[in-house]
């Protein structure tokens, strides 16, 4: 342990190091470790391995150059992470080589950066640039690793290598990044608490307090901006962002951080029981919007992202050090990653001791809005022998990543997507894909309306795909409600469209099983009110995933040439396959997904509305979109409508085994009723099982009474699922 | 042990039961293991619960009266499995409700046979009509199971039961199958060989020498017919089956069964020993016609078939119990099935202690027919940090379920297809799918020459799509050859089109490495050579999977609508997405595969020929078909052209942890000559690596000399790869 004076600060304050996310008791713990066997000792093996194989390279601080994905961008990137790596091997190995290398790059960086100007490939109006990077985001990113990687190697330096360091580099990328960019310091955005982090550890390592009092209330110290601030906006109650579990994600990893960094300089701040412990509530969030191990992709997400990501590893760990929750080691598991720290140390012994137990994912609606009240994202689960979910979305816009999906559902079962959202038009840094970048498809299909499973009015998106206005409106959650059967949720939103309100509720269910002989029957229970006083066009898409198995009504399909279905808001990009106008009663649509299981929808027709079955590609010159595919109900010329399916999971398909059991939907009849302001679907199975489910979405709901067929009924509360005894 | 006499027969022999694949000292054995924990036990409880739970229904024997999938159909099935689980239980447990579970069973069908005319669902002129069954086929397969189920009984039965049920029941099926039957008895065919292996072991149960010679060598005992006449014609001298390794799954389970049968009760006749081995070449030839657990899909083939399918986990579990090969076990462990027999109760312990080794793919050619000369199917594998193959495809017709895809090709790449093969288009099973059996689509798209990787000579399949044509004439397999760095292979055929002859030219290559930084490098070279006298239309499509990511030349795209490509022999069903007429030289086109790793094809265009994408989908009313991708090479007006190109998988796209690598390919410049027959391919790549492949194809190749670029080379042999030093 090393005691030192900070010569080059103004005020002197005695300090260890390392102390930040690592502290030296950490250490001492981490060193006993790696003289065992076990997860931690085999991770630090390979860092150790890969640091090794890369300080036998000559150095490298080149001068900026490229933007995102270019060779200097790239290499600044890197050094950030070998200078943190090769920190935390020094730490652990105690040989002074890992030292000296990461002294020496710094003190290339030393040299290199007060001669900087702003980054030549910066974008002016768009990003905040950087000096070492395009944008000044990156440049914190690479602060909050390098303070790190300072940190760790402290105690090796001489005190004029430390005022070279710190001169030279720490105390000119802090003042860039502070007082020289007061708009994004001061940011309530993501962009900030990179910042805020960044130039608040910096303040811990090189003593400078006050560089911690800006980073957690803003450079006035006002409290109006900085880390606190972020903590009280960014999420919300129940520790949802904004933007979605995709972003969520990424944001989550300065926050973790720096509230670890503070927790181990200044534990009397209780940082992470802040706002009733929100930045643990947000580590929990983020792994309950995902299935099977991947993130609800909802908005601009990349689909292949999920909880083994760096940034959620991260988060899982140092919750795991701070709770013992040993539920979260399930995940930790899963995520087959252990983090060289004090806590991945915690993490990887009790995986070693096998304590984890199972990780519970709930039936949640999560408040939108730093206050929770702006719209809310809905998980319904339930198990039934393997695990459902219906993502509901009466959510807020989430800024520029968001989509104009309000009301949109998704469907997973039997570990796939059923009912599915395109997620980003992107492929991730692939050059040859628009400079991996958002693809210019992202604009012009994946946003729109058409593109997700909710009702588009006249051929048009929501809030005509606006984004201030999406963020100025947000839909209502009228009520999330759950018992041993079903999981029920309603909202709605008047501002989508001008003049049509939209109106939905969704019901995931587990029929009660009459005996033990009856197989799980679950089903999502769907109705979708649409009012208006003019006459539009409405479209309600089913994006599926399967292959289409039958229909129990006409298919008008096109054979020998492929139109395309609209001219605009996503529609351009949709080939029409098929077309057909069932006759009133329950059409009937059958798909077969690549888990084995049959999926049915059924819905009322009114023998007026017609089925569009879609393929996407059209207008694609460069293929850069996925071709899948999706029906369309389409109710044209109407004022007021009411869509009511139920989706019906059934039966297996094994050409492995040579079997195939329950290929057909066992619904044999659907009616939709609305009586005393409840609404009642009636649902008859072929079993001769007959299910009422009744919802009372209005805020008058104490005990609901209606006669139904002759009968009866009444319930409290927001429903009720009748077993209806034939 | 019980020793008894059969009355009933002429002939009088002592016998022990059971005896046929399962002996007395196997269930003494079987006996002592269900005493202790492990995987025989597990898979014992497992079955007797599930024969608990249908003994306690009553026996239904119903009266025929569907055909295939129907219910008493399927009935007549679950019987027959039933019976002989039944019969093992009662053989591990002693308990005697098995055994008369299973006689009054067997008496219910020997009081219903006798009364029984053809079946009312039998076709006549297409399948050999059964009594139980609408085909005889199934009514072999019922008696294979159903004799072993009252040999594992017989000690149980008092004289009068038996003489009941073998007059009543077996003596008449077994008339009804061979006398009654001598076309399909005497058939050197799948369905031959149940019928055979079903007489052939009633006839052991029964006393009956005379069934087992007749089985043997045809009813009239001449050798012409019969099993033995069987294992002569069905397996090419490798032990490869004619219609491709889904059917020789299929048809492995009669052979494999009947000859544990010969070999338990007639160990003198060296079943296993017969012409070379050729039952455990053939049930090793299956395991080796696998990639990532699934049969190469060729042929009329369900895609989802693998290793872990029961025909093949008997085949590994009689085979390991002759062998006692432990790489079996490695199969065996992926099959994750423990069969309840002597060799299962053997493969169970070695499981239980880890006796397994891993199973070596290699690289064969399997010869074809039965004289192993009529063409030859191809594997071509390597290791390069995970398993690739290549199938290469001039192999005969296949009879009925062979596809006219002379000289195709696919490719697998880290556990993907990545150059596919449609299969069968069927949904197995599924009524609402034509019933589940193959797809009028079968015969349009599937089997036609362009739903393959060949050449399709002026849109029309090979052999005109007659199968006749196709069972007459067979490629030419010219050489198969291998070294450290190289798998080459070729084959011709002039038969496919009248006046046309088609060669084709195929290498799997592991560049040699030259440092150990460098990666793996692996290629697939491909050298087509089309002549003709006359001008033709020269197509050849590339069925690829993964999402287009870029070509080197401009794409004319369908941007608002898709017409179709063509008129008959599967172009009916292909949409066209672009066209491009790439200028000579190299023309690159780049894929993403869902396994992250990108694929580039290059080609060699000469100016005029154009290229085509596709996707599959037109003309399919119903919805029958898979919409996947392919590009075609078009060269039309030619009399001789020489299509060449490289497949180089390279690069990994990996969106979850936010990198992607070597996206472009390094092939810079590709060019073939031919020079003393000699094919010369010469590959140029961007990190100055220079390669040349030379091939003689020819039979005169020893000592080839030729020029190139100003340097002399030499070779020995069919091929050398030549480093090329910049």
């Amino acid at each position: 342990m090393v005691v030192f004076t900070l010569l080059a600060s103004t005020k002197v304050m005695a300090r260890t190091s390392p102390n930040l996310v690592i502290s030296t008791a950490d250490v001492k713990d981490m060193r006993g470790a790696i003289q065992k066997d076990g997860q931690f000792t085999k991770a630090f093996v390979a860092s150790k391995l890969s640091v090794d194989e890369q300080i036998a390279q000559v150095i490298t601080v080149p001068l900026p150059a490229d933007g995102g994905g270019g060779y200097t961008h790239e290499r600044h990137k890197k050094n950030y992470k070998l200078m943190y790596d090769a920190g935390i091997v020094y730490q652990l190995t105690q040989d002074e080589k890992y030292a000296s290398y990461v002294r020496d790059m710094l003190l290339e960086y030393a040299k290199l950066y007060p001669t900087l100007p702003l980054h030549p490939k910066r974008k002016m109006g768009k990003q905040n640039p950087g000096k070492l990077f395009w944008q000044s985001l990156n440049e914190a990113v690479w602060l909050v690793y390098t303070s790190q990687a300072y940190d760790l190697i402290l105690s090796s330096l001489t005190a004029n290598e430390k005022t070279e360091i710190e001169n030279g580099l720490f105390r000119p990328v802090v003042k860039f990044l502070s007082v020289e960019s007061p708009e994004t310091f001061n940011k309530v955005h993501n962009h900030g608490t990179w910042t805020t982090a960044a130039v608040g550890m910096t303040g811990y390592v090189l003593g400078e307090q006050e560089w911690v009092e800006q980073a957690l209330y803003g450079l006035d110290k006002s409290g109006t901006g900085g880390f606190l601030r972020q903590l009280d906006e960014l999420f919300s109650p129940q520790g949802y962002y904004n933007e979605g579990p995709y972003y969520q994600r990424y944001a989550l990893m300065p926050f973790v951080t720096f509230a670890k960094a503070i927790q181990t300089n200044q534990p009397e701040r209780e940082i992470f029981q802040y706002r009733d412990g929100i930045v643990l509530k947000a580590i929990d969030t983020t792994i309950q919007l995902s299935y099977n191990k991947l993130f609800f992709p909802i908005n601009d997400a990349i689909k292949s992202k999920g909880i083994d990501t760096i940034e959620l590893v991260n988060g899982v760990t140092i919750a795991y050090g701070l709770t013992e929750d040993s539920s979260l080691l399930d995940i930790a598991r899963q995520q087959d990653q252990v983090i060289l720290t004090g806590d991945g140390l915690k993490v990887a012994n009790a995986l070693d001791k096998n304590l984890d137990t199972s990780y519970k994912f709930k039936s949640v609606a999560f408040g939108d809005g730093n206050d929770g009240k702006q719209g809310a994202l809905v998980v319904m689960r339930q198990d039934v022998g393997g695990e459902q979910a219906v993502l509901f979305k009466p959510a807020a816009q989430g800024l520029g990543h968001g989509h104009f999906d309000k009301l949109t559902w998704q469907f997973y079962d039997k570990g796939e997507e059923i009912v599915s959202d395109y997620g980003a038009a992107r492929f991730l840094n692939v050059e040859a894909k628009y400079g991996g970048r958002y693809l210019p498809e992202n604009d012009t299909w994946a946003k729109q309306t058409v593109a997700h499973n909710t009702v588009v009015v006249d051929e048009k998106s929501h809030f005509n795909a606006n984004v201030e206005m999406g963020n100025a409106n947000h839909p209502e959650l009228l009520f999330f409600a759950k018992n041993e059967h079903a999981t029920v949720s309603s909202a709605q939103i008047d501002s989508a469209y001008k003049g049509v309100s939209l109106k939905r509720t969704m019901a995931l269910i587990n029929l009660p099983r009459q005996s033990k002989q009856d197989h799980e029957q679950s089903l999502v229970v769907d109705i979708f009110d649409v009012n208006s006083n003019e006459e539009h066009q409405y479209d309600l898409p089913v994006h599926f995933k399967g292959h289409l198995i039958s229909t129990n009504f006409t298919l008008a399909t096109q054979l020998t040439s492929l139109p395309v279905l609209g001219k605009e808001n996503g529609y351009q990009h949709l080939w029409l396959k098929a077309q057909a106008q069932p006759k009133a009663g329950l059409a009937q649509i059958t798909w077969l997904n690549d888990n084995g299981r049959f999926y049915t929808s059924s819905s009322i027709m009114d023998g007026d509305a017609s089925l569009i079955f879609s393929q996407i590609g059209a207008n694609d010159p460069l293929f850069n979109l996925r071709n899948e595919n999706a029906y369309i109900t389409r109710k044209s010329h109407a004022k007021n409508h009411t869509f009511v399916s139920v989706l019906e999971p059934h039966g297996e398909y094994n050409p492995s085994k040579e079997f195939t059991i329950s290929a057909v939907s066992k619904v044999e009849a659907l009616t939709y009723k609305k009586i005393n302001n409840i609404d009642l679907v009636d649902i008859v199975f072929s079993n001769n099982k007959h299910y009422l489910l009744a919802v009372n979405t209005t805020k008058n709901n104490q005990l609901n009474t209606f006669s139904f067929n002759g009968s009866k009924y009444q319930f409290d509360g927001r429903f009720k699922l009748f077993d209806i005894k034939q």
